[in-house]
């Protein structure tokens, strides 16, 4: 058995990784820690864990984090904290799946720019491998510190990846309207996420600004061999989990949705959790990816302007954070990827 | 491995059963139909069932039902439609699981007049076993033909038995307030059951006039040995899955919460899926069980007006519906009870 | 013009009274105070205001309660606030009517029991008039201090006023089950109402113990004449507005629904805000009342368990809190009960 | 007072014209006619109309349209049904506010490439004039037949305008994602529209072929004076009303969010329905406008990648329908065109 520390259990991610690995074969959940909620069962605050949240959390310790008692650690803590964990964690020899986005980037200064924050550990993050298996499975086998990919971004580069490794589309003017749930804000109590706000509403925020647009360019960039720019307008709405991007390109030249959908089910033929959906009939929605690690993607092309229109569906506690983080796992393990995560979502 | 009938797969408890016994060790399911979708896939109409909605859906011919194909039918179909198709299928030696109302009373004329439907297949009636596993578990080992209790009906029988079987409380009134979500209402298009009229909306119906009224009242006198009289008013709540329930009883002597607690611990200390939760800081809510096979119960004493009351929670299509209909297939097939039944729900 | 002053003006309650305050052509909000907001707009906070948010929020200060400048002093603050405003503006000789519970109870010795607050102003408790225009509409004309009633009481108590003046049921043991929006839990920012907490949920709390418990005991017997006893169960559920409440009493005779249904229509004949409903086929909902300053109300008898069922609904904001001020301010002022609380609300 | 007909008054549209003529001075609803629910009170209906739903439906008769009963008839019917109606109001001197889609397009060809649906009365497609009264004010004043405009078109119209007027960005390729809550689909009970499928759900559907693509272009070249190409992406959302639309265009030379805005403010200035709020903080949301006759408006600049982003939001049964209509009517009547239709909208 593969042993866990999971640092920030309480949080949703953290929580998600708790669940998560109850139903894996192969790896064991030793510690899991939370600041603000030590001493309490897991279980107490998510009940629906059922014996799953038996576990008690503590406080972070150094022994928690010894490679002598975990191989591998998840950190599920908000960005900031990763950097002041991290470097003792690798000098340890402890491998390390990061959930924040502190390592997410191969320059720096483009972390310090749109997260508005000093990083603090730049010699390691050359090292991070950036943990999105569908294109850098490879790297990810050998990774000792892995950058979990955002939410978001999940969503995004996997819908568009086909267009701009093929180059159909043009990459300097891409367009991505994003919906998703609340649970992407993390537990955190804030007026932004209260019932009153957010039912029946549907709140853009950070258009242009949000700090997963970089992250967007640089992976297109990294596996898709073209500089991409995308304008992103992510926006809040009335789940509790889900995600589902819309990505409109100018398409060069003249294709067929039917020509698009035969070019997505060639790249993604052999993913386990990538499914190639026929639009318009089979076009994802927000909902229908929840409760697993699969993305639904779909791609349109509206001829009469030219317009190719990706849309991608993913659980964003899921394949957009925990469930992504244990395929690295698996993968970092030897494990088959799959391991511990197929399983249907429930429907309605 | 059992090989498994499913009559009208494409209603919400019918796909419920083919995701959860996707998920069962020792079952297959080897026949899935449907009236309205015949010819189609399953995942068609629920896309998140993934690999297990690969299954095509075909109308019910004789062959499905033959225990030459099929060693356990389950029907999951409207009731009257039980009526006709039950005694063919008994007559041929299968094992019938009926998730309808038509075997679910000793007396006929009760089914009668709160169904407002002839029965006709009284013979039967009294062959039926009442499918609680709580209550009846024993019986439902030999049974042929399963009668699943209805959802309303697991919940407040689960969380009152204590209190009738003890006598702890005047049964000749007790009120029962309970809350569905929409799924309960089944998959038909109806008016009740659009978002315009059921969102930020609580909707009190069938008050009084509810036919899983008798139901409890007859599986409380069955297992408590005491008549039992009902008020039960049922409400649609804006939630696609979950039941809350809760029962109020007037004290007949003095008690505590802590006391009542206690009672129920030890009624249920050896139930794989009920949770005895402490009052009030555990409560169970609509949501806490949904995804699970579980009722979460509490209960609490009113000392200042005497009076009992008991909340449950589950999920109305699986404890209340299809798990429960599996938690059967597993004693009828001396399985262990929870096979296939564990497993955490969603939250948030 | 009267001229208004609002304290606590951006909170739920306070915006509303500002909302509602902007359709009356007889009253004038001169000035809006709040600790947390001072110096912004109000519209700011609640962009659907339109032109009524363009007041700007102040601190408290000494001029603004004064008589020389308002002429009625709404107290939209949570109790134990009104304690300490109330005397003073009482001496001074404005008009109060007060949205807290403090001044609700004849004896402060209940309110302290149950708001587990001390009373400081117990001179003042017996000069309130509780301010329920239907049962008490002689004695609010000629108040200086209007206790204005609590949401979940002023549903029960319309809902229950026939039944306990006639001596139909059993007063001695009511059950009450009622459902909130959130808006009912005020603007506060906390965990219990994230949307992720309570969509899809349905969350009993303060069960046996809420401070509305026995004002509506205190309010049945001033009114109907006897001691009334009511076990009172609430619950949180996903809807921004609305109070639904469902009151079970023990019928002491044989009575039918039709009845009790003209009996109820008789008592509210000349109600312009309380509309009685014919059961079953016209039961009130959660969402049938919001927007409006209407209670609607049904009655059932279960003639099979002898039970009174006794359903109202209103719009815990409008009905429930600021509507019923502005009712009981032109009721002080001499005008036309309904003057600027008539106008549909929204359906879907 | 101006007497009204409504034809479909039992559908969304039609009883939310009820809605608002009831808080209408100057007009009387003298007829309301429904094929499905003629006999019924429509407040049977929509309850919360209160004494606005105390009229009866009747079926539609030749007496109702005459102008010697009516003044004005509201046409709230599906997009079909006008073409049928229409051409006989016309000539009998009655004035005609269609709410379909059948009278929006001056090439009738358009209309029927995209309604897939003959159009029957191409000689009064040329009469009609388009009731967006922001841009063609002076011609509703004087027309006898108007159609009035689409709900998402009103939107993204209103949100285009500037920028396609003054030439700012490139035209050719613009794209809208917009989100529209259900009532959008009509009250006509579907399987699209129901709880279990909507709630926490975001459906895109026709994407790039919906039928308010053309009628957006159309609108933006006759007012603009500019070709346009839009991609059009809609959304159903868990909500019972509104729409918000986002625009994305790539700006033709370097702006600036602060620029832009003023280019806003100085169109919309003497607007009473458009509200045009500073970006980001003040960005419309879904919920913005919910009950009110306005739209509110944001642009921003994303200088990073040259895109404006045009946000607008609205209530699609009042500024995207009904209050749109009697907007149009008040200019047909020459009365103020606000007369009726200000008012504050709830929230939370």
């Amino acid at each position: 058995m593969i042993r866990i520390a999971i640092v920030g259990a309480s949080g949703y991610t953290g929580a998600e990784l708790v669940r998560l690995l109850s139903l894996h074969p192969e790896a064991k959940v030793v510690a899991a820690t939370s600041d603000s909620f030590a001493g309490q069962k897991l279980g107490d605050l998510y009940p629906a864990l059922g014996a799953a949240g038996d576990m008690v959390l503590r406080k972070l310790s150094d022994a928690d984090l010894s490679p002598k008692s975990a191989d591998v650690v998840f950190l599920a803590v908000p960005h900031g904290e990763s950097l002041k964990l991290t470097p003792g964690l690798v000098a340890s020899g402890a491998k390390v799946i990061d959930l924040s986005g502190d390592f997410r980037f191969h320059d720096t200064s483009v972390y310090e720019a749109w997260y508005k924050h000093p990083h603090t550990a730049k010699e390691l993050a050359g090292q991070a491998v950036y943990g999105l298996p569908e294109l850098f499975r490879d790297k990810i086998r050998g990774a000792k510190l892995i950058a979990n990919p955002g939410c978001y971004v999940t969503s995004v580069v996997l819908s568009l990846f086909p267009l701009v490794k093929t180059g159909l589309v043009d990459c300097q003017h891409i367009l991505v309207d994003a919906k998703s749930g609340v649970s992407g804000a993390g537990r955190k109590v804030q007026y932004e996420t209260q019932f009153a706000r957010v039912s029946e509403n549907i709140i853009p925020y950070k258009v242009g600004v949000h700090q997963h647009t970089p992250e967007m360019e640089q992976s297109l960039k990294m596996a898709g061999g073209r500089e991409v720019v995308i304008t992103f307008s992510p926006h809040l709405v009335p789940a509790r989990r889900g995600i589902l991007s819309v990505a409109y390109a100018r398409l060069l030249n003249h294709s067929t949705t039917a020509e698009l959908t035969r070019l997505y089910q060639d790249f993604y033929r052999n993913e386990p959790f990538v499914e190639v959906r026929t639009a318009p009939s089979g076009l994802p929605e927000l909902a229908s990816a929840v409760g697993t690690n699969r993305c639904l993607v779909s791609v349109l092309a509206d001829e009469r302007t030219q317009t190719a229109i990706a849309v991608a569906s993913l659980d964003n506690l899921i394949k957009g954070a925990s469930g992504q983080a244990i395929q690295n796992l698996n993968l970092l393990a030897g494990l088959p990827e799959s391991l511990g995560l197929t399983g249907p979502g429930l429907l309605p």
